[in-house]
């Protein structure tokens, strides 16, 4: 059962800034695009529709810890790892690792809450992942976390 | 009757790229940013409900031509004038003015459509821009547009 | 003689806006990154230094015309041409398709300018586009414009 | 000696994303934008030149907490304080206040070294905070941490 997933991405002009390296922010870029493809490849969009509700994945708890700089063009590889799974929540884990020389550049995670949008107070609140989703996704094993 | 506003915006960290000046797009937000304060001067948001439906404003065609960069902690007004109101669409045109020494750096321009989501087809469609909206936009007069 | 390039991105969440479809401005994002991956195709980097300068390519024009909106994850085909070549400067068009169906959704343009940093006054100003770049791009046919 | 400022944003149409909330990334381009803003309020810029060199502020280790999401046109009190001065760091954090109803949204920080380019190396390393900075910025008191 899928528990970890891996991405290449591209430093692009637009992800940098005025010191000449990447901007830190653009880590939650690939974090999220890296998120977004791991679902698609156990054959699920992020933004589902269940027979009960449309559920979506906000964040309430991210953090990035940030080792050495990339470059425009720069590839790095983005590792997600699912740390913990809950009933109504995941955590992943994600390791940077620039592709040429591979070199790790950060570490960041990501904690989301399956929501629902109650249709009558049209306010978010947490629900179970739905099974489909939730048969496909383990945590990964304590050991793959070097 | 009003057709312009003016805003004045600052060039921030993220807003520029490793060329150590603006990014380029970064002038379309500051024209979206400003349409939108335009909008509330009016007493409206962008996002308006009238009874009859969500109306929406997406962009049909936008330029920007440049004339000297802005860096980081620059102000730049932004001058917004009507050019064009029609039944279902606004032209605005955008000058941009570094603010300190008083240059003129860019020229910008948004034609926007007034839609409404079809709630059978859930489609976009053109809709005529509602009353209460039109009644308090008019285009700038020829001889402003400089 | 390279006059053209093709290059597939796919619509990410954060390039979306609440109106539930992508952020306008993102497409400006789609054709530079575009342009800079033609660039690499041609074995160049889009920041390249030559034995006398680092030249840059500051846009000094771009525009958008939007025909159809794009959604999360949506696949769309970027086609650049170069519509004109100058000594010191280029034109691209781009062509945006939605992949499936196939159908145009976008164009737009980009000129932009080749500036060296005079190192003197710190000032960007226009140079001649280097010789090994030039010799490897050219303005498309006309009947390619379609 | 100032250990905390104050900034109010209004979170704009590109800040959101198609879950019809501000997109998480927003978060942390409030705080840079409100770490700038209290350089500037002690009279310098995050973009230093000092005699010796130019310093920058690489961030380190970022994070933020998401209470209750916010909305377009919402707008959101940061209220940044120095959690902690070292020789070469300053740590802060920063708590999000919807101003309307008032209501603690999130809670970030920030992490930044100070460093300087090498001019042999080209490579970045940490340096002292400079004097006339460090002398205008302290730790907050630990009870005004709520």
């Amino acid at each position: 059962m899928p528990c970890e997933f891996r991405m290449i991405h591209r430093v692009e002009f637009a992800d940098t800034d005025m010191a000449g390296i990447i901007h830190f922010a653009s880590y939650f870029r690939y974090m999220e695009v890296t998120e977004h493809a791991f679902f698609r490849s156990l054959g699920f969009s992020i933004n589902t529709r269940t027979p009960e509700a449309e559920v979506g994945w906000p964040r309430v708890h991210v953090s990035c810890d940030f080792k050495r700089p990339l470059r425009f063009e720069d590839e790095v590889e983005v590792h997600l790892r699912v740390r913990e799974k809950r009933e109504k929540s995941l955590t992943y884990d994600f390791t940077f690792r620039k592709v040429n020389p591979s070199i790790e550049v950060a570490h960041g995670s990501l904690t989301v809450v399956c929501v629902a949008v109650d249709p009558e107070t049209d306010q978010m609140k947490a629900v179970s992942i739905p099974d489909p989703i939730a048969r496909q996704i383990e945590a990964a094993p304590e050991e793959v976390m070097i």
